[in-house]
């Protein structure tokens, strides 16, 4: 962004609200979470942006997650607000956009305080191309489990996701929209077990998932071995989970 | 609020970011919901208020929540942030405060968008005092099953906390901060019953209670008849639940 770019900005967004995505795939066996990069710092961010002024909550968080990955209709979630009084980030931006001082107008946008709205998205990985903002940024998959340093408060951000992810995933099988719309059990099992960082019987899981009445079975398509191809399985749209746990 | 307060004011919060409290309590058999009501208004509204411009956001919802019921240490959970574009709330707020056009500088703080951050809370019914923002407005417990129509998003907000209640109070329990901090089986018997719209047989509802792991049994005080008072027990607050609901 050049000065003219960055004072546009002001005209157009909310104040002091922004948005932080931590986005998750599973490649591999692996957990992974999408981070960008400043090649001036050493730490790593989460993928952000800012709602503008005519535009919902919603909208703006689907926006910014395109911009980054280049895909629509993501899993999203809202998992916490952070309100820390302390986060303003001014002297960082001024830094890495070399404004001058004497560009700054007064109370410019990026010199507030921001009350960030952080959501976790589920991603099909092999979907993803991540894609950074301008030629200023890098975006990238790492590895959730051995996560680089995180500026700011990112790194409270991306912990308090990864929790939120562990708790949904247990008890509503949230996990499952890591996959692609069909999957083997091969894939669901890969999945658990890495979540889970256990192994399972085949058979015994297989039975297990099924009896959950989470999955549909796709027909099997007619290709040339039929009877070697795997079932594939698909996430029950209409699946909400049994509450009753007490009675 | 006078013309000068109201201007004043605007200096102090946070553009853009509001609070929204859906406070639930219980008493006889009944869940509530502490109301607001503008008397030259027909509907009821939220309790809510915004951020001070140096102040933590959990600072703030404990203000407005320490206001309107005269209780601290209250639980608390962010259950979603409203985001729609058309949370504009000029007009009715002229018209309540009677703020003359002529009063009214360039772009008001009331004239803003706001983001509201929903929070439900819980409280111990027999402790709170409904406590009005000063004397143009009126703060009153409502049956949460039967509630009046509400103001703006206000109806949409507190249906979406019921949700999260409801789902809360089955997968976590957190019902039982609806009770005071030691209570007895059958007021605990007397809220599942009521949340679950079902009755239990006492010895059966005592003994699944008791092996969710979920309380701990007081000592009994030493009074006249010790045999005729019942137990009292608590939340253990080591609690934490099982999520293996899979392996």
């Amino acid at each position: 962004m050049n000065s003219e770019e960055i004072k546009k900005k002001g005209d157009l967004i909310l104040g002091n609200v922004s948005i932080n995505c931590v986005v998750f795939g599973f490649n591999k066996g692996d957990l992974k979470v999408l981070l960008t990069k400043w090649p001036d710092f050493e730490s790593h961010m989460l993928p952000g942006g800012f709602v503008y002024k005519h535009e919902h909550l919603n909208d703006a968080v689907t926006r910014v997650l395109y911009e980054r990955t280049g895909v629509k209709d993501i899993y999203l979630k809202q998992f916490e607000v952070f309100g820390d009084s302390s986060r303003m980030f001014e002297d960082v931006f001024k830094k890495h956009f070399r404004i001058p001082e004497t560009e700054v107008g007064e109370n410019p946008w990026f010199a507030r305080r921001y009350i960030s709205i952080g959501y976790y998205a589920l991603v099909d990985y092999t979907m993803v191309e991540p894609t950074p903002e301008g030629d200023a940024e890098m975006c990238m998959w790492k590895d959730a489990e051995n996560c680089p340093e995180l500026s700011f408060d990112h790194q409270l951000i991306f912990e308090s996701a990864l929790r939120s992810l562990r708790y949904d995933f247990l008890t509503q099988h949230i996990g499952l929209k890591l996959l692609p719309e069909t999957f083997t059990m091969s894939q669901v099992q890969e999945l658990y077990e890495s979540f889970l960082k256990t192994t399972f019987v085949r058979s015994n899981f297989q039975r297990k998932m099924l009896n959950l009445g989470i999955l549909e079975r796709m027909e099997k398509q007619v290709i040339k071995k039929p009877h070697k191809a795997p079932f594939l399985y698909s996430f029950r749209p209409d699946w909400t989970e049994n509450y009753h746990l007490f009675i």
